[in-house]
């Protein structure tokens, strides 16, 4: 069996922040704290990015009224380099920080990892994930001051983050989990993330409907972190190929975070914030009021190295998978 | 409680390989595998790691009679920016993978998370961690063609990778894990990594302690993973201002793997692959032998990043905790 149950472990309290694209996105009044300010205050876009990992954090221990002592863990991380953003923003904290790299699948990775923690350790546990659109674009692909032109492929990193706080009681039940195998896709282009990761998140769906015995229409929303047009769509095909039409319930938080036809954002969000602000923002609302019952949110990361690109290797990809149950 | 107790999960069976400066040092006859070509027969130092990766857990499967169908998953990572060497490394093998990013406490928080895992899953998972001379020095300091002079506390990346079978039987009992706290010691000399995980080290140390009611003499070996010379004496000092002695039993991975009079190695070995190897070489060895009956290995991870260190920020560090016992 490659499905992880859960036992009796809950989302309690979400929290999300967001940059000003995604605030004028169709998502934008679900969002906890939108800032205009793409620095949050910093000098620099790494420490832009940790100030909004930090922000996300201490909203969710607001809303939920502890404090980081009442915490047992935090799991999580970012896309940059050493994950540099998370470890400045936990470092003030004094919770014991359990560090992750799953690029942008980094939040289905920290459901499922922290899930299995608050059930292990039977206390509260926090799981995030975050990312910024200006260090994203600086690290990966060019400084934004050089301008370059993109091409219709690419994504627009997400700035945002969303944390959870995993308990032993809530209305957002964590029944299961799976964890993904790494594919390969031969994509070489580092401007189509989408091409190099819908093979690794076929392979994570098709596993867990044929181990489950379950298919799409069981659920409200499937919703994988941020294919993209073109990885939305190749899915769907690589899906086709093995007989499991995806249908209406298929779709992906980089589609819906962005106004796809009025914001100028080419093949939608991406960047571990896309799925993790979409779910802390609007899918966990939509769990807690039961209006949709049940959710497989499917984190879809390509493990992109600049160097091993730079170098003419491919893009490997993988996809975790988390259920999520509304129990109102 | 922050110690987490592991119910009866097992190293049963463990694999190293190192690069040649290892294979030279004191240890170098107990690793499984010794490639002289640094670049283990790949056209870049990233991929050589990769192939030292993954050479190790074919080493493990092998060593153990599993296939990678056997094992539910593998969990792990490197040093290099978005862990690539592993992520290549484990593309081919179909198993469901768990990337951790925890610097070089990656051994450490491998063997935690993955014992975790294997007593939820009820089933073998693997885990494993690695580093290279080459591609750390290239990606955190200088390309090695530079020639750049290394000043007396600079530690050497070991070229190596270990990697644990955790399983429901053995003869090395994971008993327990503790997930460290970052620490910020406010160092910022890239060349002094020591220094920079030493408070990290002595606060795991003293949780532990303190929660256990153990005591240092309690241990016939405890063993951080890689504070080189001046980490070490820093870490000696910082418990015995909490008043603990560390004694004859506190020894460090880095100043073991190399003969600190004979080799040119300044302040001592450091990297993922240093307390790797030692443990999967060296201390697994005595473990099942009974030779050693208990053993705590504190993997120290500095959470460098090569551009908040340029912006002139400080190294914050983390070390995770995990016990092993002798069942012999």
């Amino acid at each position: 069996m490659s499905i992880i149950k859960i036992n009796d472990i809950y989302i309690k309290e979400c929290a999300s922040v967001v940059g000003k694209n995604e605030s004028e996105g169709p998502l934008g009044k679900y969002f906890d704290l939108c800032e205009n300010d793409m620095r949050f205050g910093e000098d620099s876009w790494e420490m832009a990015e940790s100030e909004l990992t930090r922000r996300c954090i201490e909203m969710l221990l607001t809303k939920s009224g502890k404090k980081g002592k009442d915490v047992s863990l935090v799991t999580g991380g970012d896309l940059l380099n050493q994950c540099i953003s998370s470890a400045f923003a936990v470092s003030e904290n004094d919770i014991p920080y359990l560090g992750l790299y799953g690029a942008c699948s980094t939040c289905a990775e920290g459901l499922v990892v922290g899930a299995i923690m608050a059930e292990k350790l039977q206390n509260d546990v926090i799981s995030f994930a975050s990312s910024h659109f200006c260090s994203a674009e600086k690290q990966f692909r060019f400084p934004l001051e050089y301008g370059g032109q993109r091409t219709p492929t690419s994504q627009s990193t997400v700035t945002g983050s969303g944390a959870f706080l995993l308990s032993k009681s809530g209305k957002i039940k964590v029944t299961e989990g799976l964890i993904g195998r790494v594919k390969d896709g031969n994509i070489t282009d580092v401007n189509n993330m989408g091409a190099a990761m819908a093979p690794a998140a076929a392979d994570t769906l098709m596993r867990y409907f044929v181990e489950s015995g379950t298919k799409p229409s069981d659920f409200d929303v499937i919703a994988t972190g941020d294919l993209g047009m073109e990885g939305h769509e190749l899915t769907k095909q690589l899906m086709m190929t093995e007989n499991v039409v995806m249908g209406d319930c298929f779709t992906d938080c980089g589609l819906m975070i962005y106004d796809m036809k009025k914001q100028d954002m080419h093949a939608g969000g991406s960047g571990c914030g896309c799925s993790a602000a979409v779910t802390a923002g609007h899918f966990c609302r939509l769990l807690e009021k039961g209006e949709i019952k049940n959710l497989l949110l499917v984190g879809t990361g390509a493990l992109l190295s600049k160097t091993s690109a730079n170098q003419g290797r491919t893009i490997p990809a993988v996809a975790h998978l988390v259920r999520l149950e509304s129990v109102v």
